[in-house]
């Protein structure tokens, strides 16, 4: 099973390739994709579009799984991600993966235990569960893997209530 | 001068294309994109990513001007149609078209005289503006019909001032 989290932004969109076999999980890739904040809004929603494009048609995940975008915190920023975020899920769908959405606090409580954790927490169990070296850098890496890893966590909790039917 | 006007929404879009030549305005095409409410949100999205690029490759407009999104209305829909716009743009500055963003004030202003008229008077102007025999159905094209128009009325200002200088 390999799987692509994106941590969907505008200026800087995580994304982090896991793959998972029996009982081992190890990452693939992770990176981020960066566009220039003096660049017109659509001309870097496109170059996103290209990116994640090709990222996905290089990996061919089965599935995509995308942080959910709140709009709580910043409606600038949330606008500029809510973009970013739809931009993603047409480019995932567009190569034929499956696209999942989970929230913050789920991505939180499937890979640190609680949804309150912080970054940091969610960077040191990216790394201890992946079985890395070093923690991963830069931190929307780390966020997108988190978003993969938690798909994951909530795949066979589905196939076992499939399987019980 | 070639315009596209895009009214952004995930489950109508709207689009209009009107051609300015000299002082005569005349409307090309106009219509709306559905997708189906009952399928998931990235395949939609990637439908109308798929549905726009067509028709910006069938018109090759030299504008593609899209209603910017609001957060006050509906925090629910805001997120559909933020999504959707980001696709959109994306396929505008994809397609090699210019995009620029109007708020629904300015639209209103441009094509009625005044930022609180309502659909109806804007789908009225709309069909005054470009001597139509009857009103554009369904509202969402004269809406995006207006969001041509408020370019075309913005547009010789910005030339004027570039003249001027």
């Amino acid at each position: 099973m390999l799987v692509m989290g994106i941590d969907p932004g505008l200026s800087r969109c995580g994304y982090g390739v896991v793959r998972q076999k029996g009982r081992v999980t190890e990452a693939v890739a992770a990176g981020i994709i960066r566009t220039d904040k003096d660049d017109p809004v659509p001309q870097r929603l496109y170059e996103l579009q290209v990116e994640l494009a090709d990222l996905i048609d290089a990996h061919r995940p089965e599935a995509v799984a995308i942080e959910r975008v709140l709009f709580q915190v910043n409606v600038r920023t949330a606008m500029g991600v809510g973009q970013a975020s739809g931009v993603a899920m047409a480019a995932a769908a567009g190569a034929g993966a499956e696209v999942f959405e989970y929230s913050p606090t789920q991505i939180k409580k499937a890979v640190a235990g609680w949804g309150g954790a912080d970054k940091e927490q969610i960077g040191q169990m990216v790394q201890t569960l992946l079985s890395l070296p070093q923690p991963l850098k830069p931190v929307d890496a780390a966020d997108a893997v988190a978003v993969a890893l938690c798909h994951l966590a909530h795949r066979p909790a589905a196939s076992r209530i499939q399987a019980a039917m």
